[in-house]
């Protein structure tokens, strides 16, 4: 049932030293790993159990010396590790093809070869699956939707009327795809819904955590990119368009119309403010507050967010604040009032 | 399929400039307009772009100079461009009246004319629905809950036991209405649940956003006034109470028993403690943390929240911060020490 | 149908002053409590409608005089009352023991005595359910689940293979655990998704709210300690570990790997980065954002958290800078340039 460890050392291009010939099953963290296990160090902080640890092989980087056990080392043992977990758990088993009798699929919908749709989904009039297409069960899909090959929507998802998905798009649970944005406007009479009459299009190779709202564009697409990848429980507003390869952590809220570049970065419960566009390869640190555009290629930190140079030398001034009052006070002390 | 140019001047009450016969078939927006597309420019980012719109049509107010293409210019623009879009895309076809054969709807639950219950959805005892309300596929509706007329309720949408909802209320797909509030009671054998017997009462014309969650009371309603308008991933924690006309932007949080009075507008990822009000009027920065009442007819920003023309002389003052520490060790060196 | 009030005070061990043999048949709200309710006082806000509550009784602390109206005194008022509640609310009515006929449930699923399975809801492959659970309708349940006794799942929650749940857990709508956590390895040609192969073990006694993601772990388990409470639209990340009797508030973000203490609370909105720990008992204020290990029994507030005083002391500071600012210039003008 398990790979050798010359097998795993080859799949992921590593090279080998110790016994290539044990047999592993399965992957585990080092703290808690054991016998017939490997395991993984990328971040230093781990180091530390290297010495303990009841794992049958390591995956380490060139500069940490170990002898213990056997080890596979990669310039990148995080990447390297990634590519042995496919090894060692090829793909959980997929359901059988075709339509759970439980579904309720609309007679012009169409399914390509090697899609399911599970128990309890909903597939709308017009809508049309590529082929290996995995709908798990209680998923709904509605009306004119077009979906890609390869593409795996987990349970209690829902994709509205006229989204369009690429291929390999991956969708977990309760997610909202094409939810009506937040468009209103005043009148005398009080507020008036402004129809949204968008949609929402996902590229390829695209991933969308658990529930996740991403809202149709007022008119036009809410857009996100290939290879996008995006948290739990962000918020993606009308029209907003997110460039290839951006990460977008959870708890992140960006508002409508606002412009993402490509791997652009955004770490957990950062807020964008809308009609504003982030350059390419900007990172924003956690938590900011984002309320104009940002340049191209920079780190910024901050509510309001500011080059993280510059947000770091605020952050200690202020730490230093009550020692900054006390010196003003004592300079006012020797300088008499007058 | 189109409407003339001039029909559309008059839904609005614009003032029609330029041949009001030809025909739009849609609209979209100002960058990707094409022939036979009408669009607006109601935020001055925009105004750029008019001088290349492929659009047919725009629609504009009285300020902006502008002669190329056919224009209906009105005070608002954005109020006449949503009255435009109701006139161009009427309603998404209605499912047709009934119960679904795959929904589950108690015997004792009572269907307005005209409403209609989609696919996998659910209605429990004792509910009853209004006139011409949708429910869509997989809704969960249970005990006790009373619904007014011309609801829409979209997929996996969740409305829990004893709600009462008003007329023209749309809820958004993953929006839980009425689980319990967390309510914990701490003794000495550890912390003992608080059973949460009260409800949530909505009023009329209310749109809520998608995967929001509203608490039942722990005693009595959690209330929604009339109007209210909510984005999506909002916390409304049990006992809340949200004044008419009220505005809450997305992941926004508002703890327990806390009231907001009318037309009081919070930004995104505002957060509120619980037991305070918010009076009538008041205007909430994003990101902004509230730890007390706030006065009516006021604005204010920041954590802690603050009058938004002290937090802005504040954050003015924090950026200037590195400068100010320079400047008191340049005072203290030319006193030197002693 | 009512209790006795002397047998409400007797159920919570609290001391009766008044007619103990009035009858209460529901409780209230202070403000809004009638004849033949209960209500209580536990928070000092309260205590202005004591004089013109319309209730037939109040539970109250021994501190507060009052002697209008029949008194249940509990040196825990809160308490008390929930106990009260209990009482007066007995269970709502379960559902019927097995398996609606709307239900997909796989052959090779158990179900424990008086357990029930609602309409539309999946249990799958190997899945197995303690005695007394409630598996409301539309719920969601994947394979290799296994579920300990009396626990309920509410409509729309999503339970994803592999997971392990203890006794009298209580899931709200729309939650999901364990969707895939957000892991990627980046390399020359993009971002390479990292398999997630762990899983998520859920204590006893565990109450976790609505529209919550829960991660499964990357590798080994994501873990909710014993009697832990969490509130909606929360976080939690692959691989967290959180202690026994720990609180954590609406909208609470934590990262990968990091390691929560027991009796810990983190209040709403708090962030906390990946790979950290934080100290038993330790407590973190609203909207604090948290980039490192914090110690235990210590109360935190801020973005960066900081020991509550210092954080306390830093806030008043910022609160003068404008005057600091001006005093400041002042010396400097006094000092004059040279």
């Amino acid at each position: 049932m398990g790979v050798k460890l010359k097998e795993l050392a080859e799949v992921c291009g590593g090279e080998l030293t110790g016994d290539g010939e044990i047999e592993i099953e399965s992957a585990a963290p080092i703290e808690t790993a054991e016998t017939g296990q490997i395991t993984f160090v990328a971040n230093d902080k781990y180091l530390k159990y290297l010495e303990t640890t009841a794992a049958s092989a390591v995956v380490l980087s060139f500069k940490t010396d170990f002898e213990r056990l056997p080890v596979i080392r990669h310039k990148d043992p995080y990447c390297a590790f990634a590519m042995i977990l496919d090894s060692l758990y090829p793909e959980a088993e997929a359901p059988s093809e075709g339509v759970h009798p439980s579904a309720v699929v609309a007679d012009s919908a169409v399914l390509g070869k090697g899609s399911s749709v599970g128990a309890l989904s909903h597939v709308g009039d017009d809508s049309a699956l590529g082929e290996n297409c995995v709908v798990m069960p209680t998923v709904y899909i509605g009306r004119r939707v077009t979906i890609g090959n390869g593409c795996r929507f987990y349970p209690g998802v829902n994709i509205l009327d006229d989204t369009k998905i690429g291929d390999n798009v991956i969708l977990h649970s309760g997610t909202v795809i094409a939810s009506d944005g937040f468009g209103y406007a005043r009148h005398e009479k009080g507020i008036k819904k402004v129809k949204q009459v968008g949609w929402v299009e996902i590229g390829n190779d695209v991933e969308i955590g658990a529930n996740v709202t991403v809202d149709r564009g007022a008119l036009g697409p809410t857009r996100i990119g290939n290879s996008v990848k995006i948290d739990n429980l962000v918020q993606i507003a009308h029209n907003v368009d997110i460039g290839d390869y951006s990460i977008i952590v959870s708890q992140v809220g960006i508002s409508g119309s606002t412009k993402l570049g490509k791997r652009v970065i955004l770490a957990g419960q950062v807020g964008l403010v809308g009609h504003i566009e982030i350059g390419d390869d900007a990172q924003i640190g956690a938590q900011s507050g984002v309320g104009h555009s940002l340049d191209a290629g920079k780190i910024y930190l901050g509510t309001p967010a500011r080059d993280i140079m510059k947000a770091k030398r605020i952050e200690a001034c202020i730490s230093r604040l009550p020692d900054l009052f006390k010196r003003v006070k004592e300079m006012e002390k020797r300088l008499g009032s007058d």
